[in-house]
């Protein structure tokens, strides 16, 4: 029976190699994906980042609990976009995730980027259709920390929800540029700490300032202590009210289709790459190339430029 | 005067106006580069990395000192790949390198992300360009943490910098995978403190296992204060030991063509992406294929292979 077939049947084996053909670009990977494909887009897919410390993983655990509870299927990606020094991090947040690993209804699995075109926002796309298809209610996809690559994976969620801890300081302000706009929930954890309500406060306020008109959620910040479980299931079910929300209102149908649109702008790039390194001999006139630069015989753009230029003209001629 | 002739005067305002050209994609910017390009090539380029908190600024800011001593005009790049969390702190380490903002022979200058094709590495490489054709003749590339984008970034120096501090921990396994190869001396920060000798002890342990072989340095891991200035004098001396040693080898000249044929991969799938997005009709298909995509009738790699597979046939063929 196909490796196709097994992920659908919800078969973990099946699943896990599949993650490791995403993982390692495996040749085979296209076609496994097409033939999963028909059977995504039932899932819906949390996306869970914020700074390094915030609590990320003790949260996505919660969450699970409260899942499992209602007899969800959860599936679990948790991403490592970059950074070899938060290794030993990644190892011991897994690890705290270890009581749902006899769970059969939770999967678990970190990826790391292999700096692919599409890179780790395209393998994580892939592995979310996996888990889709396998019949997971839910996908949680985490990050470890917050940059432009977590907030391109964060593009794969239905709904984001940004961590954010007391003592992050001034740090709150640098939130303005960009990563604000990633969140739908703004989960502040750690809210037994006394500056708790100082983090609130800023994260309404920022908030405030340039969404008062759009705000869809009445109240998207929400306090919790995901080491005593305080505040989870307030959070747990403004999660599914947000969802109803965006969900009734088409932005998550919206989401969806630029979720797609995306996808397919990285297809075509890395193909179109393939494809014209190919016909311009990329590889074999690239030393010649390098010597005429090197010795400023000519210029790197203009020497470009004018060899893909020859190319097209070649291809129309034919 | 053109632009290029008043950067390769060494004209300050000319020098900062191209560096905004290159982090908004100016669409002269091309052009721009390829007038300096004949002028490159005579800067020696220094690239310091390491995670946050390492003090990479400090320590930058003792050698560009030692540089302003002996003459030299030195340019400094701060590039910041990602994490806006990250933005108070650059300003603080911006800030304690002042004591050179009223000094002509040094120009600072920050740069994001902005997420182009050739990304941030990309920025850097043209950056570098125009200091070098300005006559610096160093210039140092900072970046603010270490991840893959910052390996990356790393590709643009002649001779890399890894800065380490005491109390890393378990962390230093981590740099095993991926960091470790990109440092050509190794600076261990803050060795005042006790635990400074421990890590000195890993790294050489790690250096040992793998690079016992071609370890092109006697003495690659040294030991500095960048606060107090404590082993500065010996770092730079060794530094341009270093330097002269792959110079001799000829392995600075490899370093340096190989950074020219990464640069022409990089323009060339900016290039293409472009130009097969244009025969494609891409932006004016891309709602039908996402309508596709949505409705399960096509699935995301058989459709866009497919795809380019005609244009290539068509364009062919005409």
């Amino acid at each position: 029976m196909s490796l196709a077939r097994n992920i659908i049947q919800g078969d973990i084996r099946a699943i896990a190699r599949a993650m490791t053909w995403i993982e390692n670009e495996h040749e085979a990977k296209e076609q496994l994906i097409d033939e999963i494909f028909p059977d995504c887009g039932r899932a819906t897919v949390w996306g869970i980042t914020g700074p390094p410390g915030a609590g990320k993983s003790t949260l996505t655990d919660q969450l699970i609990t409260r899942e499992r509870r209602q007899g969800r299927k959860v599936g679990i990606i948790a991403v490592d976009p970059s950074s070899p020094f938060s290794g030993g991090a990644i190892l011991g947040d897994r690890l705290r995730m270890q009581q749902h690993a006899t769970d059969d209804g939770v999967f678990i699995r970190s990826m790391a980027s292999r700096g692919h075109l599409g890179g780790v926002a395209g393998s994580t796309g892939d592995a979310v259709k996996v888990l889709d298809a396998a019949g997971f209610d839910t996908i949680i996809v985490e990050t470890i920390g917050v940059g432009q690559t977590e907030i391109e994976v964060m593009g794969m969620a239905d709904i984001v929800l940004l961590v954010l801890v007391p003592g992050l300081g001034d740090e709150i302000q640098a939130l303005k540029a960009g990563v604000m706009e990633i969140g739908d929930l703004f989960v502040i954890n750690k809210a037994d700490r006394d500056d708790a309500g100082k983090i609130k406060a800023e994260v309404e306020y920022v908030l405030g300032l340039k969404y008062a008109e759009n705000m869809a959620a009445k109240n998207p910040v929400l306090m919790v202590s995901a080491l005593t479980g305080q505040g989870i299931d307030d959070l747990h079910h403004s999660l599914y009210s947000y969802l109803n929300l965006i969900r009734s209102s088409g932005t998550l149908e919206q989401r969806r289709r630029d979720r797609l649109a995306g996808e397919l702008r990285t297809i075509a790039a890395a193909k179109i790459e393939a494809l014209v390194h190919y016909h311009l001999d990329f590889e074999d006139r690239l030393d010649s190339w390098v010597e005429m630069l090197y010795s400023r015989k000519e210029s790197p753009y203009g020497l470009m430029n004018g060899r893909i230029e020859s190319l097209i003209k070649e291809l129309t001629d034919k």
